[in-house]
């Protein structure tokens, strides 16, 4: 179950503070150029010790193709990637070893497991993440090569909301923010919860571009469930929306509905998902992390033989994990999309039929 | 892909206006008593043409048991269901023969697929979801056995918003409404909407007492990512939130995270469900349906040929998919649960040996 | 796990005295031309009571698709098939109700599952085939659009082995024999069994002509290892060799090697495959048959409390079950070509953008 | 497609000539104690450069566990091994870059990915292998834990047959013989194989004892089928045979059959499988593996562009895989039976229960 995808699927390993973290990509299609370069620069974004809105602790996130590649192309078998952990601190958890932290996997892990590898949260840490990332950017790569473009930025911080979604911006902005009117506002709810030892939430706008009609596999693969079976999987995400999400619920059929013309559909209330399957239009999905449960106040809590204590953590920690978590969902988001354009290649018998022609 | 779950797997058939539509259940535990009549009545919960919030069309959904039962018990084998469809208007579907109604899955199929069936919709109708609803009263069934008890209800309409949860209402309630105080406002909004030719949106309520602590396979088998998964999958979801849900991501760290005490969680923000495995405590999970989009107000859209058109539907629909959604909702909440209840039965292997020790 | 496939998937129902059997197949391309005469005639070739080498039970195995199909074409959705079961004379098997059959499955699903359906095996029956080889007929009707070609013959019976394979003779024959030399010794072999109240075993060819090169998926969805798991998944199958099998085992490297020449391999001992994928070449699959375990001379057994006791059977049942087997061999064949077709289809990044470039 | 397994599933990567080869072995229960120095003998038994029966190629196969495992035992999480290549020689395959070594998987792979890393036959290598080795390693510290014993020996090679099947011999013998008479004989024909550029085929018998009754699930996922995609699945296996196999197929029902006793079956010609469920007897398969195709001795063949021309081999080869094959063969019966074993555990909702219960 360290799986995801059904024909792009990757798998991963790793926990915080273990020797290394990786993943296995397998059903990547033979011929794809990997550019290194590239795959290096999505995990700079996600890495962290960057800045002072993220964790201190400092990892070079360098990751390794062992498999899968050959003279600089994918060969159609797996391709392998690891990422060694350089920068743990395990000597921060030695007084947590014991105790379950309030809002963390520690108590669901040690009940379900009878054992846990309670360094930095072990395999439930937001750390393997990074195998997301590294497994995001092969999927972005095949995207390429059908010009499907996916990109993503922060929308709101501790309630502070973008009002203009500019994706040139957040390649320029420490906090990914797609609003330079309030990115300020935003930056400082992060600083000021750090200081007072405590935490924020926030949210990813993600969207996609250039969306082949057709992705999508109904009825128990659909898209926008795959959508968020993915980001509802990521670490400290609790609420997803398609399209108007919520606000769908609120107004009449009538205003909701998008109609259509000859050049396309007049609005986009449905997130270019109708049916479970891409009509063409932008994809559009709003995922909200709720704020780091490791903070650095005070809690009540129990430890592994049910007796009461207080819990008073060490460690380096986001403030905010959804500046960092966007990267993260906007990589699965690549992965669900790799995985769709597969599947939807045997929709029709003339498709079928158009690969086993010879030219 | 129209197959859900790992272990407790049911795959569905069937369209709108098919001879018949059904389900196969497969890997349910052998032993399990079939109470038909507990079954037929989830389908009558369901079933439309009930009262005037619902849709004119009406349907016995009468369910027949065809495999997998042996004198009142389960086998092992696969549980094949089957509902024959009786009560087809396809006429009404004549005008939209050639035209994609919007708001509706015509468009994505006839592009996915090359053909489709028009009439209501096909498989992309919410009448397929019959069958979720009777393989959901197998997984019922399972989850009695462990004493794992699922309920839902309506806690908004239009914008309309319950503030007391009371799940002994539902089931005295036309609309399933969980607030008395509220009821007739939402009840209200539904015939409003379906006078003028609209159509309302709505939000469904799923709770679940007595979770067993650590269902939910880390780390792409989340309890909490299959939920969405399911959830988004049924037909006019937009939106899925767990537990707090959006308000996780507005509130500080300290103020979300649910302390620990000998005797369980202080507070339940997180919905039952920590690093995507079940704590013991409530499951509560929110589920957004858009206003149905069929409505009787003339629409632009086009036609197979890319021909602006006018589009009138006819046809008998519900002005409030949100109110029967929720059982459906309701019903795919087992059936993840019970999934997840056979999962972990494997984690630790002192499990594996209980099962495999002589008695 | 009533399921087999990954892209072109089928999931099967039903017990031997049960009301009725059927599968679901999924994955089908859309707009595939559905002819239902060709479907119930390959029904027809494996259905039972045709003549005096087969059991009498007598089953007009009429099946009845209930969905997936539009206006005589596939429209991609899920396609259900319905048999019913006719002929059951479960009075038969009121006597071994709590015993177990040698050589049958009746111990092994009383142990594993605590109940079963001991009319004429229940879920375990040869009969469940029926449905496999309604869905291997879907399989042939995508296959023919590629022109790939399926067929089986019987080669071996009770140890008389055939020595020219003429696939022509199959259908002219009542024991599908592939040689007439040896036929009438095949015949006889298999009615001096059921005189004596005992049977016989034999040995099916499977022949795929007009294979695109490149079915397969290695490492573990190899052609050749879904072949084996398919045949060796049909009842009172015990071996499955590919190509010249054992004797592969046997000879020198030189000898067994297929030299390559221009126009295509200079022999073809491998049976069409190398590395797990097909190389273009005839696939050649032997599949063998135990000799059925229904027989009525009376054998030593225990009943449910471990008591000892003598079984004597009554019923009706093949002598021979290779026979009807070989049908059934020759569907999964198909199943297994028409996955492996879908499956290649992302194999290359050159094919994924065949499928998505507008034309 | 490169996993294999369920519930107990691992997934391989890595290439002949490439940085490394490993697996991610997922479903592993928590608290199962590691034994690194069995997992490493596990490695040394399959490894190559042991002896002049095997290839000169030499190679530590040093495994390194990278995750999955906190002091000393599995946590539940997915374990990650590597084994880093050493000892290539790629050189040995520049002249085999553009043509296909006649029975080698060269001629497909380029035929159906359009790339190949020609460097030892890359992915298709024996080579990974190992990959599986390290994974059956961890399967059977999980059978150890319920006394399943998996075993495994040579029985034939050049066709010469192994009367007696004596398991202790195995690792006392270069060539794994499990019949002393025999083995001088088998290590002459290998030598005489290789000393004429040639080479031989053989054929493994593994044996499993103390297996649990109800292990396979019917109808897509028996015992037999597994254990047949599993054994056809590896390099250069051409047939498999469980139980008596062929011969099955040979004798009357009334001899074939398995009379059973109070304390157990009479005989054991099913090889310990009865409608695709363990019956608690030994299981016994024999896999036969294909002459090496790899010799010295100049063969015909064509070049990438179709060109014919002859082929000369370099490189070190073992001039018999059968040998150690059959410990791959043994590991992948292990993975088998550890897939089956977790699975089997819903099989009633007895043991549901008996899992869910607190004692």
């Amino acid at each position: 179950m360290n799986s995801f995808g059904h024909r792009f699927r990757f798998t991963t390993f790793g926990e915080s503070h273990g020797k290394a973290l990786g993943c296995i990509v397998d059903g990547v299609p033979a011929g794809i150029k990997i550019d290194e370069e590239f795959i290096q620069n999505e995990m700079n974004r996600r890495k962290p010790g960057s800045n002072k809105y993220a964790t201190a602790r400092k990892e070079g996130d360098v990751v390794e193709i062992l498999s899968g590649v050959f003279e600089g192309h994918t060969t159609g078998t797996s391709i392998s990637m690891i990422i060694f952990n350089e920068n743990q601190k395990s000597s921060d958890y030695s007084n947590v070893k014991d105790l379950f932290r309030p809002g963390h996997a520690d108590f669901t892990y040690f009940n379900k497991y009878g054992i846990r590898d309670y360094r930095g949260g072990g395999r439930s840490s937001a750390r393997e993440t990074a195998a997301r990332v590294a497994a995001g950017a092969i999927a972005k790569l095949l995207l390429k090569e059908l010009n499907i473009d996916v990109k993503s930025g922060i929308c709101e911080i501790d309630g502070i909301k973008a009002e203009n979604f500019d994706f040139e911006n957040v390649s320029k902005s420490e906090i990914f923010a797609l609003d330079t009117n309030v990115e300020q506002a935003q930056k400082d709810a992060i600083l000021e919860a750090k200081n007072s030892h405590n935490s924020v939430g926030g949210v990813a706008l993600i969207n996609v571009k250039n969306v082949p009609i057709g992705l999508g596999e109904p009825l128990y693969f659909k898209l926008d469930s795959q959508i968020a079976n993915a980001m509802m999987g990521i670490n400290a995400v609790k609420a997803v929306e398609i399209g108007d999400g919520i606000l769908a619920s609120r107004v009449k059929g009538y205003d909701n509905n998008d109609q259509i013309r000859k050049n396309g559909f007049k609005t986009n209330h449905s997130g270019g998902i109708l049916g479970g399957i891409s009509n063409g239009d932008d994809i559009n999905v709003k995922v909200y992390f709720k704020a780091t449960p490791s903070i650095f106040i005070e809690q009540e809590t129990i430890d592994i033989n049910n007796n009461e204590v207080d819990c008073k953590l060490k460690g380096r920690h986001d403030p905010c994990v959804a500046v960092r978590g966007s990267v993260v969902a906007e990589s699965m988001m690549a992965l669900v999309l790799a995985d769709m354009v597969l599947l939807n290649m045997s929709s029709k018998i003339e498709n079928v039929k158009k690969v086993y022609t010879k030219q």
